[in-house]
């Protein structure tokens, strides 16, 4: 697989426009509120009230997956940019401030009617498993006429985060987008996100890799999920018939990168404490991503990869908190 | 000093009521942005626009330093309210969640016109220095109306912040809350709150602490700007005549307590790295007045408010990160 160089952009990512309010609770707050670890729930404005109220102080900081992506290739030296909707309010400008000014072109103006800035009640437990409750806001209703043509004609890969797929204007926006990039001969990129929205839309998700993806990130239970299978090594090779390459992370094991018939696995980038794993599979993303826009082999970019999930996995909050030019 | 321990609350804290924007920043940042280092300035709404645009990526965290104080002594397993100003936005929305989750009652209800909620533009530097460019917002607003004067009676120490002392009507609310605090026998503190703050009250502070206040809590600065002197000793002993109490905080050289005419020196609470220095003065007099309201002498007093100093500048934030019952 080779991006071109010649672009004005390596990547531009489209997903839902996020800020997360970030507090560390204990493995009892979870089962007392009813959370389920490690996954990404969908949330309500009412659910949402009565989690925050529940909640220990926090942070907020800019997130959103692909927005998480996008910050860490632009953080490597790569141009990135981002589709993704706000509303005209105080998190919205959070957002975009934060987006922009870790060098990520985002652009599109804010919604000026309709529902608030999304934001994710994420709780780390001890441990650093991160917990995510989304109330998706304005986020969700993305559309086809969000989608700049010229600027995914632009970029050498089209990135979709498979959270967005939700409301069918946001389905229509990813396939639009996708269309788009693939006409122009670009790379489709797909990350399936969460394993209980691969069990949501398994079927239309089937349907879309095998059409018009090319480059689709998984994680260990997203790609069994995917498959209906608990064997990790049947699932790789089942997504691998789909596409030109299945860039696969399974946590502490590493990831498994299957292109061109190959398997290739690749260890972790050691980090004394994982702190907070939100954001480690959007940056394992960012760094295989840059390094298919400097031309590096397969195993360099998922070594890139996991130099930037590390990184990020060492410190609260999603995006890198040093530039990863330095770690590379 | 003796706190009346026989009252509902220990501490009410009197202050802005801000959220903190903080990002780490070169010196050069500072000098490009014509940023006053260690300093609080307050800046309007263009200038806030044009600053944070320059801002690297941050985080939001609900600051204010009365409202820290107030989470410090919560934290330390106090009984502290607050009273502030915010708007009905989503700042407003995070600085109450964080000030009541952090077991500081907060219950005045927000505005419903004018301003939006108070935020705190804070450049942190490589030597953990704090710059704050403050943007008030509805926080300035405080009137003597919102000055609840039975929560006030009902708590042993009324403690106010100088940075609050800026437009005539938080003067008065300021006045009327040591008004009622005094007329009750309770103790009346207020902290100096930053030197550029002295410099431009310093006649009405002059005056304010000599007829109102018990303990007064100042940094090196602070005191040295009251009495226009850079001999700290000297000026150590000139507020010594106006309060029963003085706690003097000097950053790395420690503390020094003057009171009933005697001087204490008391050290500082070892830190691996000063990461944040945003907070050390508001948790110093959180652990100040909970050793006051659990009858600790004087040097129990500064010693815990050099334990609870020395917890938040450890890290990024001016509210504690743990309980600090476990460091005491």
């Amino acid at each position: 697989m080779r991006a071109n160089p010649d672009l004005p952009l390596d990547v531009v990512g489209v997903g839902n426009a996020i800020v997360d309010v970030i507090a560390n609770v204990s493995e009892e707050f979870l089962t007392e509120q009813d959370v389920v670890k490690g996954a990404m729930t969908l949330i309500d404005t009412e659910r949402a009230s009565s989690l925050y109220a529940a909640m220990p102080p926090g942070i907020e900081t800019s997130g959103g997956s692909a927005a998480n992506t996008m910050a860490g290739i632009a953080s490597l030296g790569g141009h990135a940019s981002y589709i993704g909707k706000v509303r005209d309010d105080q998190l919205g400008d959070v957002f975009r401030h934060d987006t922009q000014s870790g060098g990520v072109a985002f652009d599109a103006p804010a919604a000026t009617t309709g529902e608030p800035t999304a934001r994710s009640l994420i709780q780390v437990t001890p441990d650093g498993e991160r917990s995510m409750n989304t109330f998706l806001g304005i986020s969700a209703y993305l559309s086809p006429s969000d989608i700049d043509d010229t600027l995914v004609e632009s970029a050498a890969i089209t990135y979709c985060e498979g959270y967005l797929w939700d409301r069918p204007e946001a389905k229509d926006a990813i396939r639009h987008a996708m269309n788009v990039a693939s006409a122009a001969g670009r790379i489709v990129s797909l990350t399936l996100s969460d394993s209980f929205c691969v069990d949501r839309h398994r079927d239309e998700w089937l349907g879309l890799v095998a059409d018009r993806v090319d480059l689709v990130f998984a994680n260990e239970a997203e790609v069994c999920s995917m498959f209906e299978t608990d064997d990790f090594d049947s699932a790789a090779l089942q997504i691998a018939e789909l596409v030109e390459v299945a860039a696969l992370t399974r946590s502490a094991k590493g990831s498994v990168v299957m292109a061109g018939g190959n398997r290739l696995d690749i260890g972790v980038t050691p980090v004394e404490r994982v702190v907070d794993a939100t954001g480690a599979g959007d940056l394992y993303a960012a760094g295989f991503m840059y390094g298919l826009s400097i031309g590096a082999d397969m195993a360099g970019c998922a070594e890139l990869g996991s130099i930037a999930a590390g990184e990020v996995i060492s410190h609260v909050g999603a995006r890198p908190h040093v530039e990863l030019t330095t770690l590379i």
